[in-house]
């Protein structure tokens, strides 16, 4: 198995609800085709589908949970980049969980949930790089 | 807010036996440090970090769900490999939710859960693409 992310699949209960709500934060859907939205990001595909067919065609037992303990991360260059977006998600309806703030990395970054409750975190990380496609550069250990 | 996913975060209740986990996978930190390994990925960062403290540090009350509604898929190019990385987890404890099957997309794909319950799909998807990188392609609309 090679060390790939293919797809990202956030299963959400009101397909129309979650468009508007990706819609509001800038995202435009590659693809859109039977109730699924397919975002092309960096390499990475974002894809909304309904949370019982997913849970269905993954053969998972659905019990609803709010949070599985997976964080979607987007990072930015700037302190002031993480504010903005954070802004703007509060400004779409997101429950924002952590308002922006210093980490204990050193870094900056606010928290919110989407309307599924699926959680991403906003972060400018001054010991990650960026590249020119905007992908972090891990320092070596 | 740019379409761009930088690190996805699988929150564990056991350091140890997650790395064990994804080592058995085969899969290899670039940078390891303070209980936290970074698996440098296609654009995408992987993380395993424990699951209290990102709970803490992405201010979300954590029930301890099983499953929080995320798929993360990795595709591959046959049928074959699909087979093959589903008994390689297997091997090292995974537990299978869905044996490999013929897709309602027609495609082939196998589900299997980590050891805190993270949900991937290994699959085959011939409508979509790999570009040379092994990034999906998506069709147009």
């Amino acid at each position: 198995m090679k060390q790939r992310v293919s797809l990202v699949t956030l299963g959400v209960s009101d397909y129309a609800r979650s468009k508007a709500f990706y819609a509001g934060l800038g995202w435009s859907p590659a693809l859109d085709i039977e109730e699924t939205a397919f975002f092309q990001a960096n390499g990475v595909i974002v894809v909304l589908w309904a949370r019982d067919k997913l849970a269905q065609d993954m053969g998972i037992p659905d019990d609803g949970a709010r949070w599985g303990g997976i964080a979607v991360a987007h990072n930015v260059a700037s302190d002031q980049e993480v504010d903005e977006i954070i802004e703007q998600a509060r400004a779409v309806g997101a429950e924002i969980t952590r308002e922006p703030a210093t980490t204990f990395y050193g870094g900056y970054a606010g928290c919110f949930l989407d309307p599924d409750g699926h959680a991403w975190e906003i972060a400018h990380n001054p010991g990650f790089g960026l590249d020119s496609d905007g992908n972090l550069v891990l320092p070596t250990s």
